[in-house]
């Protein structure tokens, strides 16, 4: 599918140093806007370099232009939005296999959320995370600060509809986990791949209806007589680490 | 130790919520700006009600006031600020057993990562959450809405000197483990309890001399090939849960 491609600002440390290290967005200028001397601006200028990507010193005011109230440390990096891809497009992509793990949000519109929860699945290997086109948070040069250059490494899939493409899933072969505290203790659960797991917003949980699709509920064990619930993002750490650990696909191999 | 006591305003409906239903802490007043038939707002009228505690319905105005900038969702009350314990405090309380849990943060400033870990702490049953007194995020409202409602079951303590502290905790028998990418590999850890747990700052980690204070530092396997850290909150996350699933101390009894 032909989509425009409409341009941003990427800003912070780590979002724009994983994006000239990562390579697969172009770079159409580069702006720092403090001392090239920094030990971290002179890894991005050296990266820029290595990608023949000439840097321009400006003011701070400039950086500031172009990422309005950001924490942008006095990096930013023009390109072009992540192209998101359509589930029937990851689908066809190579590489599914009993070890992958995708993950999809319902309904999540806190950036912070979403940006947390981009970064840990980088970190425990996820190799997709799906996303609604309405009612979610969206990828904003915010998000990718947040998230902190995890968002260069997971291919995003934005879908109209979560329950029709966990149909979709599912005829692909994927068992669909869904986090939801009247679920299986994650202890009781078996973790079959290709897994896709689904979290929901902190609110509200999982949607009736995307529930009754899911193949299995889980919930994570917390210390009893408490009414703590966790936030999304922790949740989703908790469980992509514990699937990982046991499909053996973190580093240090198969859990013991 | 005397301290003077500050009062404050805690907003949003899960920390009133916590704060009426735990009841450590004076209630001065309650103030509710929205429809007083919320399903939520309710539960929070009972709650005063059941606590001899007067409701006063005002306009969202008067709870911006009380709340500026604030998620307040139409709830405001005002209470003192939390007392915070000295180590040799804490320590003198009963109830220290080798299944206890206490998390200790080396200068985490980010209000939202503080409040998350907060939250993670009374979900897997931390009994003790230790911030020093400079270079940390204050237990504001902001990080108390954040920490949904947590804040009224994990005890803070304050300590001037987190180096001093460890030297307490060690000598009162705890078995001091640092949070490190350097860090042995989580599943071959042993959990000795009582354990206290060190987060660091995202962007230094744990700092030298605190790490060589730690009788163990323990590194969360993530997916080789990835640059990418984890967020300090959802660090604190799978490390909370696996503690604690090791010491047998969550819902449902030990760990298989």
């Amino acid at each position: 599918m032909l989509r425009a491609m409409t341009r941003e600002f990427v800003y912070g440390i780590h979002p724009v140093r994983e994006l000239l290290r990562r390579g697969v967005r172009p770079v159409r200028g580069l702006l720092i806007g403090r001392s090239p001397k920094d030990a971290e601006v002179k890894e991005i200028l050296e990266l820029a370099r290595a990608r023949g990507v000439e840097a321009r010193i400006v003011g701070r005011d400039e950086i500031e232009r172009r990422a309005p109230g950001g924490n942008h440390q006095g990096v930013a990096l023009e390109t072009d939005e992540l192209p998101a891809l359509t589930v029937e497009e990851a689908l066809a992509q190579p590489g599914l296999s009993p070890q992958t793990i995708w993950v999809g949000l319902d309904e999540i519109t806190d950036p912070h959320n979403l940006g947390a929860i981009l970064r840990n699945a980088a970190a425990f290997g996820a190799s997709a995370l799906l996303v609604t086109e309405r009612r979610s948070a969206r990828l904003s040069p915010l998000v990718q600060k947040i998230a902190s250059g995890a968002a260069e490494y997971v291919p995003v899939i934005e879908a109209v509809n979560l329950n029709q493409s966990l149909r979709l899933l599912k005829d692909a072969n994927f068992w669909v986990y869904g986090a939801a505290a009247e679920g299986k203790p994650l202890d009781s659960v078996r973790v079959n791949g290709p897994c896709f797991l689904v979290i929901g917003s902190e609110g509200e949980g999982i949607r009736r209806r995307t529930r009754e699709l899911c193949d299995e509920l889980v919930a994570i064990p917390q210390a009893p007589g408490r009414v703590a619930s966790l936030n999304a993002s922790c949740a989703s750490a908790v469980l992509l680490f514990e699937f990982a650990r046991r499909l053996g696909t973190l580093a240090g191999g198969p859990a013991k």
